[in-house]
């Protein structure tokens, strides 16, 4: 086998390589019976202990109260876009939503479809490098819920606080930075994360709502994006895709072995520091985000001469050090380093960075 | 590891154990890149040559014209069932639908949700052992499309004929028996298919679409259950399923290697002509689908005597003999044959219902 790559790929990300090989071993043959797990019935007495010891290690790590329901879904986190209106925005009310950049605009724009939303703060008159302060929000307390996205995987901007959103229901979209440190659940009224960074492989999303919420979607909300029907039906009103929650399952089980989000706050926080120290202290790379609000999942930067941005991308590609291009909209480089992606792959990262710079500055 | 077991589950069902040992095989390192296909950004040419090989497959399996658009969607086929009123009926429109058993009467059902639904025949009248035949059919000139299902995997009835539906879109639900036979794509405006019967992992829908059908969405469809969304980006609007879409080209490429659906539809009759035969011959097992309406994918059989059932599960377990259980809605037996089940299971199946009727009959 080839050495393994350290991918800093947005997503789908890197995997644990430990969950990588169990499911590499118990492919074809899942604990001797004889058939690989994504040849069982989902309401086999086998995949329904699977499905349920993947939901209680999530509640375990999150600490997600009783009250709360966990949904396994499909659709990605674009789905909910649409979901999250039908669902909890009557048609004659409206939601308060916060921009912080493409993902909370692909978010704005696809509610507008479905009634009066109100872009209560946006992160433009900040260029995108800072989010707003919530004393200069202009929250609607009559607003059916504020929306908002806690990292912005191209912008390489992340909250490091919950907003306070009173009575309304704060509903966040934490598809690039969930699992990577501790968050209060009962602070919100739904968190959602598509699976394909720090969950498992793309094809899942998984829902944590608070039961209060559930029972109000529209007449006209198909039902499988009824979040209800979800709910009373353990995630399978159809067939769930079950070998991503199986492969999310074996995730949330490593996540516990290495602290929990605990281990993974003290190992993400290094990680990002290490970079932006050495980042800061060039000349030769820059971040342009504030402090207070840059990612310790996905850190943008860009070289002093953008010519040499294919060179730089070609020598990563020959140590392979994957994936470092920006998104195709903003271009420049990215790193990505999401929970299984481990110190040695942010050190190395570092070290081709110092010899590039070294040999073109 | 455990002898691969035989494996009669309806869904997720049994795939082709080639497939599953190339997927093992290359689970952490997908041709020498150092990284799983899992952890592939989906835009990454090695990714897209993926996801455009699977489709060029499935395009030259079932000969789908060029007017078609073949599209990798998530939610399963219970999300078609809102996603085709939402795309092809208009909401001052009617559509003719064909009533055949469990999963007919389901689309039924949310299609209701959003228009005027004309049940042009049912099987209820033959308590849906027998197929209406089209002189029975009350079919609306003037509906928008006309939909039915090929194969009732519950009920165990499939249709051995194409509809004559004239100018309206014929719509056909073949998540049970596509790629187990030759079809003609040209006389349908749409085939839509859950992956985990005959294609690949459950989470993967596909979908073959009339080009003309395509851009007369209603106004409150989410984005994502817009088809021309889906076709005008390459089934990339967002993070698609990609594990599942590429175990499914490894599945397209394995029944090239069979022979195409000509090999699959030889099989098949051979797998469906033993069993049948046999339990027909048999006083002790009985199936009370009438003959031109069985199915070749799931044959639903009773012994004569249903206290036996237990006792035949049991020992059908013992002899690794899996998931030979009816549907929970119907109760008794049924084996799933579907193309990844072979000519030997059936016989192994065949072998122990003979040695079970002789030790209780």
């Amino acid at each position: 086998m080839t050495k393994r790559a350290y991918n800093f790929c947005a997503g789908p990300a890197a995997l644990p390589e430990a969950v990588l090989q169990q499911a590499q071993k118990e492919l074809l043959d899942w604990q001797s019976k004889g058939v690989s797990i994504m040849e069982m019935s989902h309401r086999s007495d086998e995949f329904v202990g699977v499905a349920n010891q993947a939901e209680q290690d999530l509640r375990d790590l999150l600490s997600i109260p009783e009250h709360y329901k966990v949904l396994f879904m499909q659709g990605g986190a674009s789905q909910q876009f649409a979901q999250i209106p039908l669902n909890f925005l009557p048609e004659s009310s409206s939601a308060d939503y916060i921009d912080t950049g493409i993902w909370s605009r692909k978010s704005i724009d696809e509610a507008r479809r479905y009634g009066n939303i109100n872009v209560a703060a946006s992160a433009k008159k900040y260029d995108y490098f800072s989010i707003p302060g919530q004393n200069e929000w202009q929250l609607n307390k009559q607003a059916a819920y504020v929306h908002y996205t806690t990292n912005e995987t191209i912008g390489g901007l992340q909250f490091d606080w919950i907003p306070e959103s009173g009575d309304v229901p704060l509903v966040a979209d934490m598809s690039s930075d969930i699992l990577s440190r501790p968050v209060d659940v009962s602070r919100f009224g739904m968190i959602y994360a598509g699976a394909q960074k720090n969950i498992g492989p793309s094809g899942l999303v998984v829902a944590i709502v608070r039961e209060d919420l559930l029972g109000k979607a529209r007449a006209s909300c198909p039902t499988m994006l009824d979040y209800k029907v979800a709910a009373d039906n353990g995630s399978m009103y159809n067939t769930p895709p079950t070998f991503s929650w199986y492969l999310s399952g074996l995730v949330f089980k490593w996540l516990k072995e290495q602290g929990g989000v605990e281990g993974m706050a003290k190992l993400n926080f290094e990680k990002q520091r290490l970079l932006y120290e050495y980042i800061d202290k060039s000349d030769f790379y820059t971040n342009p985000i504030s402090k207070s609000a840059r990612s310790w999942m996905n850190i943008p930067f860009r070289l002093a001469d953008a010519r040499l941005e294919q060179a730089f991308l070609a020598g990563a590609q020959e140590r392979a050090l994957l994936n470092l291009q920006g998104h195709r909209s903003v271009g420049g480089m990215r790193a990505s380093i999401y929970n299984a992606v481990p110190m040695a792959a942010v050190e190395a990262l570092i070290d081709y960075m110092r010899a590039f710079e070294k040999e073109k500055a």
